[in-house]
């Protein structure tokens, strides 16, 4: 069985649990390794079904042939989930309270047989996807590897004149041209008074000289994300730029060499925030240091100041310090690493600040 | 105050509720009239509350006075809106329950006052948006011309050698040029065989002579999204290819002649399925005929044998039959159409098939 799936399974013993139903896309895709859409997983110690529909049903069962029973939906998923839960035996009945509605939740409860019981679990899978295998770490880095190309090519193509909205399209075109399926999210490219947005929507703003422009962007392989953040100067750099420019490295900087496998997250998270409030703005950094990255571009585990967690080795997370000055400008710099047993590694170590 | 709103409030009375909390994005941008993100709604009789983080509060205060009440979350989101249902006269609050997880579900419960009832409601907005208004009428029409001229484009730019993701890579481009924020969804290139399968994830595979290419684009311009979806053919058209493409066409227009206030979307679902069973091509049919779009590329009424609901004039859906050959292939033609009093209007109509 795939240590992946054995992992899982033993999350249900200490909750008595008889089967699980996963119905976030990120975690079938973990446990499938297949890029998963519209499907469900029940998992229980006697059998590991994939239900999905017509459209998947027969590429699926080719490729899951051993490892899941694959069923086709006739009518609701829902439904044909609760048929298989009020099969004989499942009584205790898992399923992920993060990525269920209320609504699904609802109709599944309605369906089920008297005596089988619906019980929320929170992160079962997500946390063990914190730690990543050597498949994951493989496709993170070429995610990155692409998008740092990516912005490479920017600091090249970047002039006056250009909208936010053509640099984003130049950049997607990019991305997908070198390997990448697609961007990780939608590229954010804010210029002058817009960047002081911490997520701006690109905009058909012109780039104009002596200004800043901020490119957040990330790229999707095999359904791994990246996402890293830069800041280019098209002309001079204004001295106020330059000083919070600065900060920001020196910010990002010592969040980055505090990373070692027992530290907790939170102290990063500090770590970085006590430079920007030491030199004044600490009221223009709003929000977390940084976040997991993976399957989803958003995950466990959370830089943030309220995570006591520790570090282990095998974690991929952003570090992304930044200062925005309302109505001026903001300047945010965001690496992804990867925790090691020694320490860390910055995955877009080449990438020039 | 704005009619939306007032009608959204209407809906709260018959089921005798004090407030409602709209936490479907999609919602809040009609409601506010603004594309809304990390932000939730508390509308009731007394006050209309727009809650967001730091990143948005500036902002929303400024461009929604005297229309909503802006505040700001510390801490969780979840948090701040209990403690605004928590205060003296709410006691019946509905929540959307299709947009709500069952984990946040449970933290607002937990955190709401004894007294205070939380009460699913299914679609009271969804309902309503079903029915568009001029605004969103003009945006849908810019969203639909921008994706016919990318269809226009790829007419002229598709040939043999093109990777399908290069395809996308062009088309998204070329969606950014001419006015849209970015595309409505990932763009689907299929080619050859891979045109069978309904949901194909773009690749890496290389055009070839005398096969398919299957195109299913759509442009978000202002948040609102446009679908359509056609079939090229490189070189010469195989005799079944052709034979289905034509029975594609008829299904279409089939259905597209029965549009008309008042029919149930069930006969439009089987206008076209009756065409396409009659060839004895039925079981590669497998999907429902199309779905209502606006702020959402997949929103109500769904065109389906199920869906009773009948036709009002406003309406905006599309009608996208097809049939997939196993193995071989498959034929997707996807159009948008409005409802008006008298019919409807094909909105991608000077697009050839």
């Amino acid at each position: 069985m795939d240590t992946r799936i054995k992992n899982t399974l033993s999350k249900l013993i200490p909750d008595n649990l008889d089967c699980l139903i996963v119905s976030s896309a990120a975690n079938i895709s973990y446990l499938t390794r297949e890029i998963s859409r519209d499907s469900m997983l029940l998992l229980s110690k006697k059998e590991n079904i994939y239900f999905t529909d017509f459209r998947y049903y027969e590429e699926a069962k080719q490729k899951f042939k051993g490892k899941f029973k694959v069923e086709q939906i006739s009518g609701s998923m829902l439904a044909s989930i609760a048929a298989a839960c009020n099969k004989p035996g499942l009584k205790r009945v898992g399923f992920e309270e993060e990525r269920l509605t209320y609504r699904q939740f609802r109709l599944l409860k309605h369906r089920l047989n008297e005596g089988v019981e619906l019980i929320p679990v929170s992160s079962y899978i997500d946390a063990i996807r914190e730690v990543k295998d050597k498949d994951e770490l493989a496709k993170i880095r070429i995610a990155t590897a692409i998008t740092e190309k990516a912005l490479s090519f920017a600091a090249r193509m970047l002039k006056p004149g250009m909208k936010e909205i053509e640099v984003a399209a130049e950049l997607e075109s990019f991305i997908r041209y070198n390997g990448g399926r697609t961007s990780a999210f939608e590229i954010i490219v804010a210029s002058g008074r817009n960047t002081s947005f911490a997520h701006h929507l690109t905009s058909q703003r012109v780039l104009k000289n002596n200004e800043p422009v901020l490119i957040d962007i990330g790229t999707d392989y095999m359904g791994y994300k990246s996402d890293l953040t830069r800041v280019f100067f098209l002309g001079k750099i204004p001295i106020l730029a330059r000083k919070i420019y600065t900060l920001v490295v020196k910010a990002q900087d010592a969040a980055i060499s505090r990373i070692k496998p027992g530290q907790p997250l939170s102290a990063i998270d500090k770590a970085a925030r006590k430079v920007i409030i030491r030199a004044g703005f600490g009221k223009y950094f709003g929000h977390a240091l940084g976040h997991g990255i993976g399957l989803e571009i958003h995950e466990k585990p959370s830089v943030s100041a309220a995570n006591p967690e520790v570090i282990k080795p095998g974690m991929v997370f952003t570090i992304e310090p930044a200062v925005y000055i309302p109505h001026k400008f903001g300047i945010r710099l965001e690496d992804t690493v990867i925790t090691t047993k020694q320490g860390v590694e910055v995955l877009s170590g080449s990438l020039n600040k």
